[in-house]
Order: structure tokens, then C-alpha cells, then sequence
């Protein structure tokens, strides 16, 4: 598969998880992450979790109901037979930086990695690095 | 290399991450930073930021003074080649989620991506999963 077609067939992956996400569909989350190889997710908030036991059943909880959610600024990079996928989510009033990290598996990109955190867009000088009290 | 050892590299070089950030130290935190493919790093509240220049302009405000930080909870998952280092991180009485991605090249595990975001460490029940506003 051509390099384009590797960064588009990502950006459909991402945007089947944001689906999943917004429609409360386990069944298609689940599809989308990896079964082959450890799986980890770190929720806004949480600490990481392990394992697909572990991820699945906190999508169970979050996926008991539909969550209004939509991604923006989509940025793929290929780095040895991984997609890294950086997006703005956003919830409502709400918007958060995520890094999903997919694999190649059984002819799709699979999740095995998963990490959102605020983003602090009404506060711009503390979105700037360095400038906050963290690093 | 045997895979516990490739585990113990892995810890090592987080280990060495937070040592660098810990001391200000640009020239150590710039060897840790994969030269032969794109990297990518969200620190806590900003956006992500792709490209080797603007990751290390950033590193460079960051570690103009040193950061009191440590680093705990270290999990690896070696995953195709690549290790996914997850932990969580001390700043004071703040503490973040971290996920940093690492490669193999030129004989050492280096960054290709970092992601940290706050913990609600003080509010445990918005940290359970699928109970707080966001996902």
C-alpha cells in the first residue's frame, strides 16, 4: 500500500473511533483496537490503563451512552509501520489534545494506544510550552 | 537483544527523559529525540506539536530552569519495535499521566513521542472512567 493511501486509511481508522465514541457503539470500538499485541489508554483525567480487558471495560462505561464528540486537526505520522494520529477532540465546550497509536493488523490500522488531556484553549498563554507551571 | 533487556533500556531512557527535564538539561534532552523520523510531542494543556525544530524550540523554553519532577508507576509495552513507556509524573503537588514512544536507533531507545496531561488525583471518582464530563 502507497504511503497515502497508509495515512488516509488512518485517518478513516481515527474517524471510526470518534464515530464509535459519539454513537456509544462497542461493538465498533472494540473492532478497532488491536488484539495481537498490548493495548493501552489513558482517559482525561485517569491514570494509563493496560491491557484490552482493562481498556474495553472503560469503554464500556463511557460507551453506555453517546458522548457529543468531534475531532479537528487530524495530523498523521508513519514512523516504522506505526500510525501516531494527533487530534483536537472536542466535548461541548470542551476541547482536549489525543495521540492515538495505531498498528497494521489483519489488513487495518488497529488501536493499541490511546491518551487524551485538556487542552487549555481559554487560557492561551498557558497553552504556551514552557510558559505554564507544569512542564 | 533479549526483551527483558530491551524492557530495561526502555526504563532507562524514560529514567533519563525526566533526569534531563529534571535538570535543565537541553543537550541530553536533545540526544533523547529520534533524528531518522518525525517526532511529535503534547505537553500538558497545548495542542500537539509536530517536527523535530518545533518539539526541541519547546524544550528549549521548558528547560531554561529546571523542573522539580519525578516520574513513577513505569510501565512499558514492547510493541512491533517500538516501546510505549507509560508513567505517571510528579511536579510539586501536581501529578500528570505520561505516554512516551520510543524507537530503536543508532543503538539506544529514542523519543519519537511524549504526551503528559493532569491527573485528578484529588477528585478520585472524576478519575474513574466513563463517570466524569468528558470521556
Amino acid at each position: 500500500m502507497s504511503e497515502s493511501k497508509e495515512l488516509r486509511a488512518a485517518i478513516a481508522a481515527n474517524r471510526a473511533f470518534y464515530e464509535a465514541l459519539a454513537q456509544g457503539d462497542l461493538d465498533a470500538m472494540d473492532v478497532l483496537w488491536a488484539t495481537t499485541t498490548p493495548v493501552l489508554c489513558a482517559h482525561p483525567g485517569a491514570a494509563v490503563l493496560h491491557g484490552r480487558h482493562s481498556v474495553m471495560e472503560s469503554w464500556r462505561g463511557i460507551l453506555s451512552r453517546p458522548t457529543p464528540i468531534r475531532e479537528s486537526s487530524v495530523q498523521v505520522a508513519l514512523i516504522r509501520g506505526i500510525a501516531i494520529v494527533s487530534c483536537i477532540e472536542h466535548i461541548g465546550d470542551g476541547s482536549l489534545a489525543a495521540s492515538n497509536v495505531f498498528i497494521w493488523e489483519d489488513g487495518a490500522w488497529r488501536l493499541v494506544h490511546h491518551h487524551a488531556g485538556p487542552l487549555d484553549l481559554l487560557e492561551p498563554e498557558a497553552s504556551t510550552p514552557g510558559s505554564g507551571h507544569l512542564h
